[in-house]
């Protein structure tokens, strides 16, 4: 797996200079990424850009680490075996046309990997988007040049994706929306020979990853899959796919995923510590979260709520009952602190409604008071803190003390900010600077708590 | 009911001119709304602004239509009683200290019922933000002026809002994140005489209304709010807090409200044709999408996916397959019209994954035919189409050919743009302006088709 992420010299086999067509992408990519060490292969082009383009891999006039294929599925196979010819152990194939379309490309599917099997080489993809190791700015991917060139942050996320367009989609969500750190990328496509098996277990023992989002349609190795979940304390969140007869259905012409059992495989998934989601921007924003907060669960968490408002104190309350989370209960203690800042008429209780605080002594100290006092409660394991943006910037929190709080009780903290606007987006980075998570669904904010207080 | 968000004259009680105070802020409404028929009073204040301030609400040298208070809860019972010796028969209270502090409160919510009972006059909170007409743009809210001066967009949705604080929540998101027309907007609170119920057959029979939003924690009047959704073709939408038991305990201590069985209320509810929604954004996006598409639902809806990555059309059909959509079979003339476009490789099915045919195609035209042939097949009743948008501005699809299309054969059409930066917001831009909903997740899109398509 290693040589696959981080190789010294690439080929590209269906390499253009043509703009609009994505080998374009390809060969920029390359080229940005690994100068003279890329060897571009077209027989009908004689140079990409300044660079010498060779009339077939064999005639590259060097050892070569991965070769990238990019051209008609019908000639795949022959070029495959022109990498077998000139030594290569790793290729991958980025194009459509296999097993996804039917009997005739199955048998594309079979003669590369009989093929590669008797060469010892190992095949990645078809019908994908490549790899991508971004800490080291290795970039075999389609993947538009504009989209990731001066955008890349490194991280501790690694994401594998088992679809070729989703690559782009998820990765422009990451790198344009709000960025975070990124480590390996990997689009698995129909995943012939390497699959997200072996993905996992690479990304388990590679130390710069600390936590896996995967976006699956099939899990092939189940068995494996789920031993090696057990096996780590990196957090593994999984989109899986087709859990329906709708979903399987499309599935399957997608990249010929084989049907699953969504109700066993759910419960598997559970038991191994894996945290599942549903939807493509909701595992963004976990795998995001998770990257920002470093935390132990102990299993079914006990949430303090602070809340601008008592109705979103009620709607988060029903939020997590559905996640099967607890509210705390308070303690005593806890209570008569936060009570200091409550108008007489009112007590307070978890949710912690802060509104009419709020109205007696300006946001700032209720919200500093509350969260110590929910913070330092035993009782207390994380902490939903709704809070109201303003349209426009206003300094209504004390962002230092909430992130200083947080680190002294190591108790996770999500925020939901309700609003919009430039006030909005100015609170939600504060925040994330500081390692807070902060989502704008109240729905999401639960789902995050959910995922990073589950035990491992 | 009209006079409350209609009235020619209005009085404030707890008028101030101290900035920072929730009541400057509902004087400066008014006197925005009102001008010289809005009388102040506050026997402590002189003036406001050049305004004079009464001692008391007798003093006021006009009749009044609606007085709003906005004084601690121990004094409303007094200036309740001014207000009936003053004959005024519309009394919004939008103070907190009511029945949701206890025992306490609740006695002087029982003055005040008592003293409107014997008068003959309405009651409208207490604990609430009042009421907004914004079509006439009467404000009678604490609302914060510089939120809705120069924002209000007159249209066809109107929203109920049984919570203070959320009314603002809500507003500013709507009025701040993608802006959509309002009618009237009601914030009820503890409903100690207007309530739900009222407010709905007000909103059922109101021409200028369409769509009906409702944040409520509690029902009271079930029966009548069955009855009134069945008779009418406006679509409700709701979002029923303290739908768990957290929920309701943590209701019951915010407004009063009391527990119910919420399956019972749920299977209602769908009965009568009311669309449930989860959360406050939802409630929001599928209001604005309401408001946007004018559709008679059939029943089970049969959708088609027009996907631009195969994996989306993958996580579409598992979401719709949750929501008890169905799949559109398509057509074989339906099919046979896409696979023009499509490369040889590939047939067309529901999902429709148009990638491939945008690498061959190019973007424009795949989705121009894929959609008229969509559109066009008598077994689809809704198309949900997922594009993606680069993070820079680029010409890739044809809007007005899309908005054409939806309006010629009458189906509702949602997009989900994955994608992020000034690329989706142009996308997002220009389709709602033609009066396509689009969305950011894959799930809230299915909800909204779900919405959109239910049989009324």
């Amino acid at each position: 797996m290693e040589l696959f992420f981080n190789p010294e010299t690439v080929a590209l086999i269906g390499a253009t200079a043509k703009p609009f067509r994505p080998g374009n992408q390809l060969s920029q990519n390359l080229e940005i990424c690994f100068g003279e060490r890329f060897y571009p292969v077209n027989p009908r082009v004689k140079k990409i850009g300044d660079r010498d383009c060779y009339q077939s891999i064999l005639e590259a006039p060097a050892d070569i680490d991965v070769a990238v294929i990019f051209i008609q599925a019908s000639q795949v196979p022959k070029a495959v075996e022109q990498c077998a010819d000139k030594g290569i152990k790793r290729v991958i194939i980025e194009s459509g046309g296999f097993a996804e379309v039917g009997p005739e490309g199955k048998a594309l599917h079979d003669r590369c990997l009989a093929v590669a099997r008797e060469a010892g080489m190992r095949l990645w993809g078809p019908n994908c988007m490549g790899c991508i190791n971004v800490t080291k700015q290795k970039v075999l991917s389609f993947l538009m040049t504009m989209m990731w060139q001066g955008r890349f942050l490194p991280g501790r996320v690694s994401l594998v994706v088992q679809s070729g367009m989703l690559s782009a989609g998820f990765l422009t969500t990451i790198l344009y929306k709000r960025p975070f750190g990124l480590s390996k990328v990997a689009s698995i496509g129909n995943k012939m020979d390497v699959d997200e098996v072996e993905l996992l277990e690479y990304l388990v023992s590679e130390p710069e990853t600390r936590v896996i989002a995967m976006y699956l349609e099939s899990i092939d190795r189940g068995r494996r899959f789920l031993e090696l979940a057990r096996s780590t304390d990196k957090p593994i969140v999984v989109l899986k796919a087709g859990r329906t007869g709708f979903g399987q259905e499309a599935a399957t012409s997608h990249t010929a995923a084989m049907a699953q059992d969504d109700k066993v495989l759910d419960s598997a998934l559970r038991q191994a510590g894996v945290i599942r989601v549903q939807g493509m921007t909701e595992l963004i924003d976990v795998a995001r979260s998770l990257g920002m907060v470093e935390y132990q669960g102990r299993g079914r968490a006990r949430v303090a709520i602070l809340s601008f408002s008592g109705g979103a104190g009620v709607v988060a309350s029903d939020i997590i009952h559905d996640h099967g989370l607890e509210l705390a209960k308070l303690q005593p203690e806890t209570l008569a602190r936060i009570k200091q800042v409550f108008p007489d008429w009112m007590d307070p209780a978890n949710p912690v409604d802060i509104y009419p605080a709020i109205e007696k002594n300006g946001p700032t100290e209720p919200m500093k008071i509350s969260l110590e006092a929910v913070m330092e409660d035993p009782g207390v394991d994380a902490v939903y803190a709704h809070l109201f943006a303003p349209p426009v910037k206003l300094p209504l929190f004390n962002y230092e003390h909430m992130a200083r709080i947080m680190g002294k009780y190591k108790k996770p903290m999500v925020v939901w900010i309700m609003g919009a606007g430039e006030g909005a987006e100015d609170m939600t980075h504060e925040l994330e600077k500081r390692g807070i998570p902060a989502v704008d669904e109240i729905g999401k904010g639960v789902r995050i708590i959910a995922a990073l207080t589950r035990r491992r």
